[in-house]
C-alpha cells in the first residue's frame, strides 16, 4: 500500500519539503508518493487542495499525510479540513518558541527564502561566476581568490559540488582535473606549480572506480577512458598524491553532493560567505 | 540581546538548519547568532558541543535555542542534557507517525541526502552539463533537449537558475540573453528564429532596472552596461518582448535563485527529474 505524502506551502514548500522527505525516510519499509504544492496562498488554491486530498485519500483507500508549513491562518484552517494525518510545523513549534523568546511571531510568509536577496545573491552570483571562471583547471591565476580547489580525476563531481558550493554557501570554489598531463618522468601523478603554490587550498575528490566507470561510460561508451583499468589506476595515482603532499580528500562514491559538500566545510574549517536567513 | 541558535544533527544538518531558520525568522524583531553543527555522531563529538552550548549560555546570559535532528538516542541524550532550549524534531514527529503508520520508524542516521544516490547523481550531473553547456546563448541546437530556455536581459539572474534547477530538480536549463544583437531595423527586440522554434519552452526572467544598474555595475563599473538608462531600456524592450508573444514571465527582483525556480516550476508544470527522497 503507497501512501500518499503532501508538503505543503504558501511559499516555496522547501521548509515542509525538506523535513517532510527526512521524517518519511525514517520509515524504510513504506513506500510513499511524495507530492509538493507551493504557494497554496489564496483561499480557492486551498480549497482545490483539499479536493485533491480528498480524492487522494479515496483513491488510495487510506488518509495522506500532510505536512505543512502554512502561515496564514485562513488558509491554513482550509487545508486542516482535509482528511488527512496533519503535521503542522508552525503551529507546534512557534507557540513554544513564543514563550521561550517571550515575544510573538511575525507570521509572515516565505521568509526563510524571500528575504536578504541583495546581498546574499550578490555572494551567490559572484561564487557562480568564480566556478564557472575556475572550472576544469581554466584560468589558474584566480587561484588566489579561491576559498578552495577541489581536486581529482575526471568525472568524480568536482563541478557539480563546486557549483553547489556556489548557490548554498556563496564558496568560492575553483576546480582542477588531475589527468596524465601531470605525470612525470616515472608515471608518477605530481601537482602543477600552480596547484602547488596553494596547497593548503587543495582538497581531494575520490570515487570507487567501479562507480567511476559507470559514469564514464555514460559520456564516452567503449574508450578507454571509461574502461575500468584506465579508471583503477587513475584513482589509485589520485589517492597516493593525496596521501603524498597530506591533502585532505573525501570519497564521493556513496554520498550526495549535498554531504560532499557539508563534509569539506566541516573538515576545512571553511565559513560560508552568507549567513542563514 | 542575541540568543544563539544551534542547528545539531549526526548527518548533514539541512534538515535541522532548514527548519530552524524557518522558525526563526518568524520572530522578526529577534537576533540569532545561528550556528549549523552537522556530523555530531560520535559520543565525544555531543559531549564536546555541550560544553561549547555551556560556555555560550554563560556568555550570551541566556540558554540558547537547540533545534536538532540527532537519530541516534545515546548521542541524542548526551545532548539533550545541554542548558538549552530544545526542539527535537524526531522526536516530536517520528512516534505519531509511527502510530499512524503502524509501523516502527528505522531510525537511520542522515538517509535523506544519502540514499538514492546513483540515480539522482546522474541526473544531477546531466542537467548540470547541459546549463553548461547551453549557457548564455551557446550551442542553441540542444534547445531540442532543454526543459526550459530561461530569457532575458544580460545579469537577470539567468545562469544562477538555471544551474539550481538543474542541482535541486535535474531540470535541463538552457538560457539566452535578449541584446542588442536581436534588435531588428525598427529598434525592436525580436526573437531570434533559434528560440522562436522552441516558443513553448521559453521562460522569461525580468528585474527592476536599478536592481539590475547595481548589479551590472559590479561587473563593469561606468560603463553605458551599467547606467540606468540603458538597463530600463533593456528592461522595457524585454518585458514587451514576453507580452508580445505571450511568454510567461517573473520579476526577479525581489526573489532568492530558490524562489524563482519554484515559481518558474508550478508555473509552467514543469516535473523534476528525480523524486525526492
Amino acid at each position: 500500500m503507497t501512501r500518499t505524502a503532501f508538503f505543503i506551502s504558501d511559499g516555496t514548500g522547501i521548509t515542509a519539503e525538506t523535513l517532510g522527505r527526512s521524517l518519511l525516510s525514517q520509515f524504510e519499509n513504506a513506500e510513499f508518493n511524495q507530492i509538493t504544492k507551493p504557494y497554496i496562498d489564496t483561499l480557492d488554491k486551498a480549497r482545490s487542495l483539499v479536493g485533491i486530498i480528498e480524492a487522494t485519500a479515496e483513491r488510495d483507500g487510506v488518509q495522506p499525510i500532510v505536512i505543512d508549513t502554512i502561515v496564514d491562518q485562513t488558509i491554513r484552517a482550509i487545508v486542516a479540513e482535509a482528511p488527512a494525518f496533519q503535521i503542522d510545523i508552525f503551529s507546534t513549534f512557534l507557540a513554544p518558541l513564543e514563550v521561550e523568546l517571550g515575544a510573538h511571531s511575525t507570521y509572515t510568509v516565505g521568509r526563510t527564502h524571500a528575504i536578504g536577496q541583495d546581498e546574499v545573491y550578490m555572494h551567490r552570483i559572484e561564487a557562480v561566476n568564480f566556478a564557472l571562471d575556475n572550472d576544469d583547471g581554466a584560468r589558474t591565476h584566480q587561484y588566489e581568490e579561491a576559498d578552495v580547489i577541489l581536486i581529482g580525476v575526471s568525472r568524480c563531481g568536482k563541478t557539480p559540488t563546486s557549483l553547489y558550493l556556489a548557490l548554498q554557501f556563496g564558496i568560492r570554489a575553483a576546480n582542477y582535473p588531475l589527468t596524465e598531463d601531470d605525470l612525470d618522468d616515472n608515471g608518477i601523478l605530481t601537482l602543477p606549480a600552480s596547484l602547488a603554490r596553494h596547497r593548503h587550498k587543495l582538497f581531494g575528490l575520490t570515487i570507487d572506480a567501479r562507480r567511476l566507470s559507470a559514469i564514464r561510460t555514460e559520456r564516452r561508451p567503449n574508450s578507454r577512458y571509461c574502461s575500468l583499468d584506465q579508471c583503477m589506476q587513475e584513482v589509485e595515482q589520485a589517492q597516493a598524491l593525496y596521501r603524498r603532499f597530506n591533502i585532505s580528500y573525501i570519497d564521493t562514491t556513496r554520498f550526495s553532493i549535498e554531504e560532499i559538500s557539508t563534509r569539506m566545510m566541516n573538515e576545512t574549517g571553511l565559513q560560508r560567505r552568507f549567513s542563514p536567513r
